[in-house]
């Protein structure tokens, strides 16, 4: 089971060719990400970072650019997981633009105690991903 | 009539001291004044920058930060169109979590041609904006 | 005695316009005023943050956006201290481009102690704040 | 010959963690591209952008975060040309923190005449990117 989320592309998201400045889709990523922790994993940022002192940093990203996107176009990002290990998780997010391929993004995230060291993910956190588990076809 | 949006604090927009970075309030304010004009005032960004070549610089600003937002909060963007100048508007937008004021924000923005210079305010958004004043009780 | 720090305009700070997206200016101001801190008043903003867990937040902010700025340009930033009081201060930047003014800030900081409650200058920081003290014209 | 340059880690650019923000570290590496491109390939951004209408976007970014960096760090970027094709070229980027290792990406760009269509590299351009050439070992 896949999460989805739209994004309107902003002004302020685009460079002097009036495309997205790349680095900018990593944050609609990183709002995605954090948006489907709290809405699908039941689990929001706020008590993983601060109640917790627990995190979900990057260890891994491999991104296909196809096509820019512009200003006032509606972005689709979909999130698959596409694979849960013991503290880690790989990620695959396919943004879209109506049948347009703009980019795909596959991350590893991981999960991180006190001190910033992996940990293993709580059992909720596993129990909650593997319900969004689709291994690639 | 005021115009009224929401925004989620993202983790991404927080620092370590685990509030709101604050020139990231005005990329949300900037979100905000551009969904003003597309929904509100029925002119996109993108017609205004990519196909009149036209735009709306801020030339002023004045901002009172009462008190700092946290990860995760929903902050409330409060837009009401203050004064209408030929080809100048004044803005201002309160921020508010609940009940708890956060930062107002007065701002003047210009209304440029081409070549950035000030230009006279398009009849129909003269119009368009006319309809959101309210002035300052 | 005014602290002068030097800025060139990146491309991911410029918008489909070409010229600087205003939130970008208190990116650069935040990193000038972090330098100023750093190099001028010998007090980080890691020591501040991270090592005593105080702040220096933002709790007002006029600026005046006199003229746009392109990519590449060399933008000097100039900080000068206009009045320090118990526990906050007022600093005034002015941004040049050449004999150009592009912006002028005038922006009060907070010191801030446990909690992000306003708290008196540690004795050395208010010192240090003096020696750069300018009182307006 | 590979080419270098250093970015001290800024408040702004951290994260609750009091580490860097992941998207932040993009924000740096264009930045260090078109350092690369003005002061090493003698083309600067506002040339290629605004003067012909031409770009290099992104077009696959291959990431991998070997350890977070905190506020204060002086963070050195070091990119190396690993190929050069007709119309792109691929980078190899290590960002150190002193003996460290903090990240390594590699990119490929892509040179784009108007439209942002893929072209073939300008001749000077092709020439003067060649002399950066280091193959990996």
């Amino acid at each position: 089971m896949s999460y989805r989320r739209d994004f309107t592309v902003q002004f302020g998201q685009c460079d002097p060719a009036g495309i997205v400045f790349y680095p900018r889709y990593f944050e609609m990523l990183n709002a995605m990400v954090e948006a489907f922790f709290a809405e699908a994993l039941g689990y929001s940022f706020a008590r993983i970072h601060i109640e917790e002192g627990c995190g979900v940093p990057t260890a891994h990203l491999d991104v296909d650019f196809h096509a820019p996107s512009r200003l006032g176009e509606v972005l689709t990002f979909t999130l698959t997981v596409r694979r849960i290990g013991g503290s880690s998780a790989t990620f695959e997010t396919l943004v879209t633009c109506g049948a347009e391929k703009r980019l795909t993004v596959r991350q590893v995230i991981v999960w991180t105690g006190p001190g910033l060291k992996p940990a293993r993910w709580p059992k909720s956190l596993a129990d909650a991903l593997a319900a969004h588990l689709e291994e690639a076809p």
